[in-house]
């Protein structure tokens, strides 16, 4: 068997990360998840971290070497993995009328148990949401959420459940917007019926194209 | 013709604000919203807004006794009463498609305008979003919003274009959801593919009714 190609390396290349060191990182980025949680962004320094992940500040600047913001941001992406993760299995295999009555279940229970404190939201307050750091996670968090919605619509396309001239990728960004609008309006309201409505209405909706053709 | 019955007066009530009075309050108000609008919250003084709608400290303590956050929350109100003027005369008569369709390209467009800035949302970050005069204000926005969608469709319904089975409420508050959550995805990722999505799937999904019958 030939022997792999040896890639070139710069002179001066950053060292890639060990497993070791990416492994003590996703440790500190999620204790800093877990106490920015329980005591919210404004008030957690990053000394509240260190002592709750038992690093040094030497270990820390190691790997956050920008500092603060730079943690956030990795907090912020393993919020919004989190926000995927959630929903699974459920989101991942939209393939059944039933998965989709799971799926919408889970994300009222989710975020109805969130109630008015938003991980991600609030760590995009304290780190600016139109930063480019923020933006790409939330931009990359919406479409693969509305890539697996997707999915699961053209999984029911496939059965015959759904009208092959859905427009499906509209149709997924339109559900999307009322999951996020939903839980905007219950974290201002304190109500999830409007959550609980654009999901039923989302589905009934997908439901309806069965019936008849779909007027674009 | 017989006289009206003078009602009886507590002995300290509040004087009630003459139309004077009123019209001052409401001149401040206006003027406060122009200069947080252009300046933001974060960056804005009382002496700013005194000096743009010429009041003395003593006539501004007058109209705001508790101070920032009453005048704060009073600019919330007028941002949030202007949320729906800006969506009339459209949003007032949704008894035709055409109308329907004119007030989505209206939304489409104030929503473009505003881009990544919402006064409202602004204001709430500042004064705390869940403060109870900021909660009464969304939750009486929510209300009389989705009251205007609910009458449309119900008009809609009595014309025969819309199934009369449909849930009016439940699909109103859907498309209330869509718009917020289409609002919240374009000021993080600065595209309006979403709200579109939101508004035209939801006109979609009312059309869609008259043609069979509506699962639920």
């Amino acid at each position: 068997m030939p022997h792999a190609p040896t890639p070139p390396t710069a002179p001066h290349a950053p060292t890639a990360p060990t497993a070791k060191g990416r492994a003590t990182r996703a440790r500190i980025v999620e204790g800093a998840a877990e106490v920015l949680r329980e005591q919210g962004v404004a008030l957690t320094t990053l000394d509240d971290i260190r002592g709750r992940t038992g690093t040094s500040k030497s270990q820390l600047f190691h790997y956050f070497p920008d500092g603060k913001d730079e943690l956030l941001l990795a907090v912020a992406q393993f919020e919004a993995d989190r926000v995927l993760e959630d929903q699974q299995p459920h989101l991942g295999r939209l393939d059944s009328w039933e998965s989709w009555q799971r799926w919408r279940d889970v994300v009222v229970e989710r975020y109805e148990r969130q109630g008015d404190h938003c991980p991600l939201g609030s760590l995009f307050l304290q780190v600016g949401r139109s930063r480019p750091g923020a933006r790409a996670i939330v931009t990359e968090l919406v479409r693969q959420w509305q890539q697996q919605l997707a999915h699961g619509m053209r999984a029911l396309q496939a059965k015959g459940l759904v009208s092959p001239a859905l427009d499906v990728d509209r149709t997924a960004a339109a559900l999307l917007a009322g999951i996020q609008g939903g839980v905007a309006i219950m974290m201002s309201t304190g109500d999830s019926a409007h959550l609980r409505a654009a999901l039923d209405t989302g589905i009934e909706h997908l439901r309806a194209t069965a019936d008849g053709p779909v007027r674009t």
